[in-house]
Parts: C-alpha cells; sequence; structure tokens
C-alpha cells in the first residue's frame, strides 16, 4: 500500500508527518488519550463553550469551508463520482446553516456526564449509585458526507470524549477545513485542539491502524455502506457499535384498523427509500388481505413502487410481480416492496426471524393481547405498535442528537444519542465502612 | 491439535459424537439458538420452576456428584495439580448445600426481563420507552470450580438466556454430573434442554469455535486467569464481558479521619488476599504520612503483611522494603503492599491513571470539595469515598448475584449481575401514527 499522503489539512497546523502512518496513527492515539482525561474532566459550561465558538468560526470561515468543498466536488466531478455521491460530497449555504445550526442544538442538550442513577443505602452503610461518564476516545469512520465531521465532533464533545474522525478521501478539502474551525472553537474555550482530531492522510492503512490500538481508542463507530462496515466489523480489536441497514417488516393483523394499516404502510415505505428505517416487506394476516391489498395497491401505485408478492398476494393482484426467496431477505432502498400474505401472527414473526436485520419492525393490531406478544417477542433493535417504522430515530425517540443506529446487543441497541456514547461507573460514598 | 474426546457427559444424553470439534460446536450453536427464542419468551413463573427443579435434582443426586468430583479430584492428584487448584475442584457438603441454596437465591430475585424505562409521550403521538430483553445465547468459559457450572447456568436461565458452558478439563465428570441435574431440571419444567449446554470435550479447539460463532453466539465471558482472558479477548470474534484482576487503590487525604483510615486501609488489603478488589497500592498525602504510616505499619505487621515502600515512606519506616517501578504495577493476591507517599490527591490521581487497573479505588477524606472531584475524575469501575475496596461486588452493590465484575467500559462496568446479560431495545406505541 502506498501513502498517499494529503497535506492540506496538515500544513495549516504545522509539520504533520503522516508518512510513517503506524507513526502517526500513534501519535493521534496518544493525543487523543491525553486530551480524553482533560475533556472527561471539563466542565458543561466549556464544553458548551467550545461548540458555540466552534459555530462562530465556521460562520467566519463560510468561504474557505464553500473553497474546499468546490476543489473537492472538482476534483470529484473528474473522477467520475456518481451524483448521488457529489451531492452527499456537496456544502452549501443551506447545509453550512444546518451545520452551525446543530452546534447550537448540541449545546443546548443536557450534559450526561456527572449524572448518578439509582444511589441507594446498603445494609452495610454504604450508598451505592452509577455515575455517567465518558466512553473515552471515539474513533468514527465515514464517507463522502463532510457536515459527519461536525455532527461526530460535536456529539463527541458534548459527551465528553476525545474523537478521531476518519472522513472519505473524496471530502478531505471539505474536512480539513471544517477541521480548522472545530480545532478553533476548542482553543477558544480553552479545551485541548487534540479533543478532536481529523486524520490527515488518506491511505487506507491508517483505518487498519485506528481500529487496532486498543490503548489508545475505546471504541470505533463506523458509518457508511455494508461493506466498509462489515471490514471493520471482522479486522477491529477494539469494540463497534455498528450501525447497520434494515430490513424492517410491518404485519397488519387481523384485528387490524384497516385505515391505520394503509396510512402506517404507505408511510414506511414511502415517506423515504433510502433510509434503514424504511420498511422492506410488508405481512399481511390472510383474513385481511382481498379487503387491503387492492387499496394498497392503488396507494403504491400513485408513488411508483413496484410490488413483488407471493402466490396469495397475486392471487389478489394479479397484475403483481413474483417475490423470490431473495426478495424476502432483500434491502431495496428503492421504490420496490415485497408482500407476504402469512397465517397469523406466529407466522409473521417466524418470517422476521428468519429474514429480518433486527432493525425495527412493527405490527398494525386492535389486539390487546397479540400487541403484548409482539413487542415482547420480537428480538429487534425497535419494535412497534401501530406506528411507522420511519419513527426509528433519535430525534423522533426524543434523544436530542443521534450518531446512528445501533443493531447490535451488547452497549447500545437502536438510535444511539449522547448517552450512548457514556458508561457507567459505581460510585460508593461511605463513612469509614469496612467489609465484614 | 488432537481431539481429546471426553464422553462421561455425553454418554448419559445418548449419542453425543464430538470427534468433528467444529461440526459439534456448530450444533451446540443452532440448538442454542433455537432454545434462546423459546427462553426469551419464557415467563418467569417457568424459569423459578426450573431453577427450584435443579435443586431438587441435585439433592437427589448428590452421592453421584460428589463420586464424579471425587473421580475428577483422584485425577487431579495423579496429574499433580497443586494444593490451591484441588481445593477449587473440590466439592463436599457443605458446597453442594451453598450450590443449593444458591438456586432458591436466584429464583427468589426479580426477574429484569420486560421491564420497560421511561416510556414517555413524543409531539408526534407516539410512546417511546426501552424493553429489557435478553441478549440471547451466552458462552461461558472458566477454570477448575465445578460450582460455577450451576451458578452461571442459573443466572442465564433467569435472565432468559440460553448459555454455552465450557468449564475447565480437570473438573469435566464433576461438570458432567451436574449438568445432567441442569438438564432434568429444565425439563421438569418445560423448557429446552438445550438451553444450558455443557460442551462435552475438552479439546481447546471448542473454545477458538465457540468464540468465533457470532452466528450462534452473543457473548463470552470468559472467568479465570489472566492469561486466559487475554487469549479470548485478542481471538473472539464475538462481544467479550472481561472480567479481569485488578490493582486496586486507597488515597489517604490529608484530611482525612485517620481511624477510618487505618480501618480502610487494614480491611482493604487483609480481608482477603487473593480476591481482585483487594488493594494492592496505598498512597498517602505527605502531611499525614508520619501520624498514620507507624500505627499501620503495627496493624499489617499483626496480619504478617509485607511492606514496600517509596523513599519517603521509608525515611518514616526505616525497616521497610524498598518498592521499585514493577511494585506500582503489581497485583501480589499476597500479603504484600506498596505504599507511596504522594503530594496532594492530583498527584495520587495521576499515580492511579498511570498504574491502576480501572477496577476499584477508593479516597480517604473528609473534603467535601476532595471526594466530589475524586468520585468524577478517577476513571475506574468503582470509585469510592470513604469505604473498603473490598465492597466492589455484586451482593454488597444489592445485584443479588454477580456473574463477574467487567473493567471494560462499553455495555457492563462494574459487577455484573442479572441486569448485565440483558440489554434493551425500544418499544413504541402508536394508535396509527405515521411520521410528517
Amino acid at each position: 500500500m502506498t501513502a498517499q499522503v494529503t497535506r492540506t489539512g496538515a500544513e495549516a497546523v504545522g509539520a504533520v508527518d503522516t508518512r510513517d502512518i503506524e507513526a502517526y496513527m500513534t501519535r493521534l492515539g496518544q493525543a487523543a488519550r491525553a486530551a480524553a482525561t482533560a475533556m472527561r474532566r471539563a466542565p458543561t459550561a466549556a464544553k458548551n463553550a467550545a461548540l458555540l465558538a466552534m459555530a462562530e468560526r465556521l460562520q467566519a470561515a463560510r468561504a474557505e469551508v464553500l473553497a474546499a468543498n468546490e476543489r473537492d466536488l472538482a476534483r470529484g466531478r473528474e473522477s467520475g463520482l456518481d451524483a448521488a455521491l457529489l451531492d452527499r460530497l456537496a456544502l452549501n449555504e443551506a447545509r453550512l446553516d444546518a451545520m452551525v445550526e446543530g452546534l447550537s442544538q448540541v449545546a443546548s442538550l443536557p450534559d450526561p456526564v456527572g449524572e448518578i442513577d439509582g444511589l441507594r443505602a446498603r445494609p452495610s452503610g454504604i450508598q451505592v449509585g452509577q455515575m455517567r461518564v465518558p466512553l473515552g476516545v471515539i474513533g468514527i469512520i465515514y464517507e463522502s458526507r463532510p457536515n459527519v465531521t461536525l455532527e461526530a465532533a460535536s456529539l463527541c464533545l458534548k459527551s465528553g470524549n476525545a474523537a478521531i474522525l476518519r472522513g472519505g478521501s473524496e471530502a478531505r478539502e471539505s474536512n480539513a477545513a471544517i477541521a480548522a474551525c472545530i480545532r478553533a472553537g476548542l482553543a477558544d474555550a480553552g479545551l485541548p485542539e487534540a479533543a478532536v482530531q481529523v486524520v490527515a492522510t488518506t491511505d487506507r492503512a491508517a483505518v487498519g491502524r485506528l481500529i487496532a490500538m486498543p490503548e489508545y481508542v475505546d471504541v470505533i463507530i463506523p458509518r457508511g455502506g455494508k461493506s466498509l462496515i462489515e471490514r471493520i466489523a471482522r479486522e477491529a480489536r477494539v469494540p463497534v457499535i455498528k450501525h447497520l441497514d434494515g430490513v424492517c417488516h410491518v404485519y397488519v393483523d387481523a384485528t387490524a384498523d384497516l385505515d391505520k394499516a394503509l396510512a402506517i404502510a404507505v408511510n414506511a415505505k414511502t415517506h423515504r427509500y433510502g433510509t434503514c428505517n424504511t420498511m422492506e416487506t410488508l405481512l399481511i394476516d390472510a383474513p385481511v388481505a382481498e379487503a387491503l391489498l387492492p387499496r394498497l395497491a392503488a396507494a403504491y401505485g400513485e408513488h411508483g413502487v413496484e410490488l413483488r408478492g407471493c402466490e396469495r398476494t397475486r392471487a389478489i393482484l394479479p397484475g403483481c410481480a413474483v417475490a423470490t426467496e431473495e426478495d424476502w431477505d432483500a434491502e431495496y432502498l428503492a421504490p420496490v416492496l415485497a408482500i407476504r400474505v402469512v397465517d397469523g401472527m406466529d407466522a409473521a414473526i417466524a418470517h422476521i426471524e428468519r429474514h429480518g436485520s433486527h432493525h425495527t419492525d412493527a405490527i398494525v393490531t386492535e389486539s390487546y393481547g397479540l400487541a403484548r406478544r409482539f413487542l415482547a417477542e420480537v428480538d429487534s433493535s425497535s419494535v412497534m405498535v401501530n406506528a411507522s417504522t420511519r419513527f426509528a430515530d433519535g430525534f423522533e425517540y426524543g434523544l436530542g442528537a443521534e450518531i446512528g443506529i445501533s443493531t447490535d446487543k451488547l452497549h447500545a441497541r437502536g438510535p444511539v444519542g449522547l448517552e450512548g456514547l457514556t458508561t457507567r461507573k459505581y460510585v460508593v460514598l461511605g463513612d469509614g465502612q469496612v467489609r465484614q
């Protein structure tokens, strides 16, 4: 692997030598570990001051940031990036406004650090509780969107962590310009600049090293395509909070209110096609298939959604395409929907267990007993009754922020906000107690 | 690696073929995954019935279990196991009584599964909360104590998980006899026998496979010596909840009540020498060193504790041995204590940060401000004020059980009880809401 050294961001802070990747990443790790100690102790006021100072620095540097982004875009167009990628890469005045606004929103969120839960007296006389504390150093690996640099930095900072950010090579000039604003904002508030470091090389070996330094990095959060995330999860020697895509289901039970079912099924599919909480397969209980499917087909027709059905679906909707086994496992991220008629909730749950991705699954029912069972028995990060799967989102859940959605079981599951970037330690308050 | 097939436990349940380790472990994994689905839905009453049935089965099988244990002990003596290992391996009437009693204690604990926290209404009209659910399949790898087989099984069962247990080869006949009681108890209560499976081969390749089947195993909990745990953490492709040993500190501040300091320092060192929450280094603020050290030396002398001090300690206690750099990092697990005189709390925290293991650290102080700062700034799984480090324990903390102590940051930190064997998913209750 050859070292494709990028100096743009590096030059701004002096002589950053990225030629020896291992040594460079080790230096970043050491600096992050030292900064994490300071950040763990940083008062809420200092963290909020840094967030607001970053917003001011970004306002002042709008022209530079947009110019850097224009250079990234030009290079991207030359190298033949497709339109969707170029759109994700692009910054403009409106997107900069949203980034500035995002910083003050994060500043206004409650600080999770230091909260003590469940402090209670024990028979020995000690009091025991759990205090929320930062994780330490968080490595974030992401792709083309340069606004992720600012968003990830702001959430790690607010939760008292140090961050090492590794963005996509196509956004390297934009990221370097944003990183300069972040560093300046940290310095303005008297916090260590190494609290947020942006990796200043596009050499892929830097990622390999970042995910294998447990002595300097406490957790890795990859954001991006499935293949990137799978590779990182496979090779990491540091815990990974995974933010995978979703094969989400809506099951319409025989007792469902069909108007609610129609509204939810249409919203869950058509509200946005490319998001991980979009429904990909609709399961319909046999007794209501005949009443519901023609209405659904009409509604989906208006949105241009292609339907692929099982045999029983096609018996009711003769024009519907055939769903194959692959369709049950597909994450279309497109105006395509698989439909299957099933015999009752147990068959629906069995389908979800076999084909789902443990992301978000919903039932539409008026049965109290079935709602209770579905909530208890479906093993997904979000399980819903009579609501659109599109609600699976940190903002909709009231977390105030979202660094991603975890489909893992350990630590954080479902939308991950500030709390997911913290952990809890035990605190014990005594008055001279000893163990008998 | 040759397959050292053990048939003792296997024969009891029929034709278990352990010759092809990979195929055998895959079958265990598949059976565990299927059992986990049933266990996730098992009512509290059925889980408690199984625990009590296991207690009855164990009572009825006392003679067989003790005979199996005698065979393990005889083989251990022949192969030259040391006295400490033989003691850990040995069962007797009193230890069997404790195991039976432990089962009814676990049955009497509240069931964590299904608890919903923080259900609250959102502006969209949905209600969002978090439901506690089992992790799924837990692999536990441990060494010589056969009672761990029963204890681990009972905690996994109560928390609604399926378990695959891999005990030490030296305890294989004891473990097989206990496993038979576990299976019978599960069957008595109508729960799947595969909810708790004991690996019926001592081939080390079985461990290698167990920690690399993320499709069948959700988390690995290793219990045992440092080298076992480090190897597992390094090679696992499944998340690991680590239960490491501890280099714990007590810092006596200048404002401390010296009677409390004496009581805590003596208890933290001498209550038990071989436990991970035993103090290994005592840090003393310079202004109180002269008043405290002679009293401490007298008390430790009565317990036969060897002291190793820094230069300033030795200036006050001339007979004290010299502490070298290695002493600050040592986990003695023995009647040996390192002592260092420091200049104030910041120096003490710096020492703990450099030499500690993030397990348990305590301050003795009468200063409100220093107590608050110590609690916030020391990055350990348990941080204490005016209490002995020996309190870092699931039972002392009121968890009702303890599967181990985690010094990791993600998921569980500190003593891990039933709650640490569960995770939380989001539940959303709606009435037809769609996302705008």
